[in-house]
């Protein structure tokens, strides 16, 4: 099913049509007004690399720049070029191609997983999910299209905080987000699904501090950094907590860790984007 | 001057020569046994790639993945693709090659700066750098080269501190930094000097809950991304302050924030670092 269609889940909005070797189609849904979702199109190609990558290598990493505003009336072509199979870690780039010309391009790592000690930094107090009204809309307008809603389960765990530059409290704020339904269980499925999820809400974050009132700003997405750390399912509830550090220049730099409801950090995400204010003068 | 000669400054380890256009070759200097600094690596990733860039856009950002070992007794070439130049954005991807292979890649994207609203996340508190010690041996062994010396100063403004996970404090270690000597005005030659010193010490910081004595772990850095939110000079001091909110399966993620003596949040990095601990048993 092509996901210009009413999505009956989240896998059909990843779902790449094979052209030839290395070379992968697909189309998405409207994100912003008339711009390819980000986080489909970071997904979509984390897809066509993991493809290519053996299954008992999970991806640990990705990093993506969004290079032009991607169209949804048509498809993108994903080629991947197969950067390097080591002894423990394969490397793949994919460059998203629309028009002729790059709309989007990704590196990713994978690794097979190795035994180690562990730590990780705790999960932040958040109510819920349970008890919590279903829906992301705190006190910003609603963002994106309907399909969100469709594929996703969203709480908010907390409203949003705008920061307190004063006492160095920054901007953030906390959802409980999952997949409706029940996905299969390959680990790249979960990984494309969060890569999708990573790209929602999470540049707002930085921009809470400026927002004069409850429309979503608009925001453009300029590049997509997700580090996978422990395994998880996107279908199972992780809460997305977000903060802001940094807005300069029209530009505002995101963080995010996701954690499981026991507490796992399974993935951390950083994100910059522009959002330039009207200047009233 | 090569790099393989005493470098009277950290600008002639970043030195490239031309080879025709988009092409550039430079030398590293020793870092982890027989390896290239990574650092030194990607900061001439970004000269290659700057250089190509009209110099009102500044580098805001950049992603690299460290593929191979890079070897320091030949050059490393590095090949540019001017990617877009747009209205207000430009990207630029380079190809470190040595021996016919990829040994590592950068995106960089640089942006005309524009007035906007700002804030940021606070300076951790910290002491100095005046009144501590010099060098960075606080309580593992040095690091690296002895050119690490001779081009930079800096000051360990706490100590490391190896986490209490119990109670949801991560590792962290802050340490001030500076290019010795004075360094030309070009924002450029900062952001590539800043890049330069982003990659000592920052892996170290998520291993620091499992070392078990005084020895500067071996430590592979995976990836590398960086972005510069406003104006510094990387031969004022900054305060480097690190923390590494993730270890799992060999790989640490560690994150660190540049501050100015005045406390302005001028640049972040995140990177992810492999640490194969000795399992004895």
């Amino acid at each position: 099913m092509r996901s210009d269609d009413a999505a009956a889940s989240i896998t059909d909005l990843i779902d790449l049509e094979k052209v030839e070797e290395n070379l992968y189609r697909g189309t998405c849904h409207p994100g912003a007004p008339l711009r390819a979702f980000g986080g489909q199109v970071a997904a979509q190609a984390l897809v066509a690399a993991g493809t290519t990558v053996a299954s008992d290598r999970l991806v640990h990493s990705l990093h993506g720049y969004f290079i032009r505003a991607g169209r949804t009336d048509r498809p993108i072509v994903y080629g991947v070029d197969r950067t390097r199979d080591g002894r423990s870690f394969t490397t793949r780039r994919v460059v998203a191609i629309q028009d002729g010309v790059a709309i989007f391009s990704l590196s990713a790592s994978f690794h097979r997983p190795e035994e180690s000690p562990e730590h990780q930094a705790a999960m932040p107090a958040a109510d819920g999910p349970e008890g919590l009204p279903d829906g992301w809309d705190a006190e910003v307008g609603t963002e994106g299209p309907a399909v969100f809603g469709t594929v996703l389960e969203t709480r908010c765990a907390t409203g949003l905080h705008t920061g307190l530059p004063d006492v160095g409290q920054g901007p953030r704020q906390e959802l409980w987000v999952r997949a409706r339904g029940t996905l299969a269980d390959p680990p790249l499925l979960h990984a494309c699904v969060l890569t999708y999820i990573s790209d929602i809400r999470l540049a707002l974050t930085a921009t809470l501090p400026h927002l004069d009132g409850p429309e979503f700003p608009p925001l453009v997405s300029l590049d997509h950094a997700l580090w996978f750390h422990r395994p998880f399912r996107a279908d199972e509830w992780l809460l997305f907590a977000m903060d802001g550090p940094s807005y300069a220049s029209s530009r505002g730099l995101s963080r995010g860790q996701f954690f499981t409801r026991d507490g796992r950090l399974v993935a951390s995400v950083v994100q910059e984007g522009l959002f330039r204010k009207p200047v009233s003068r």
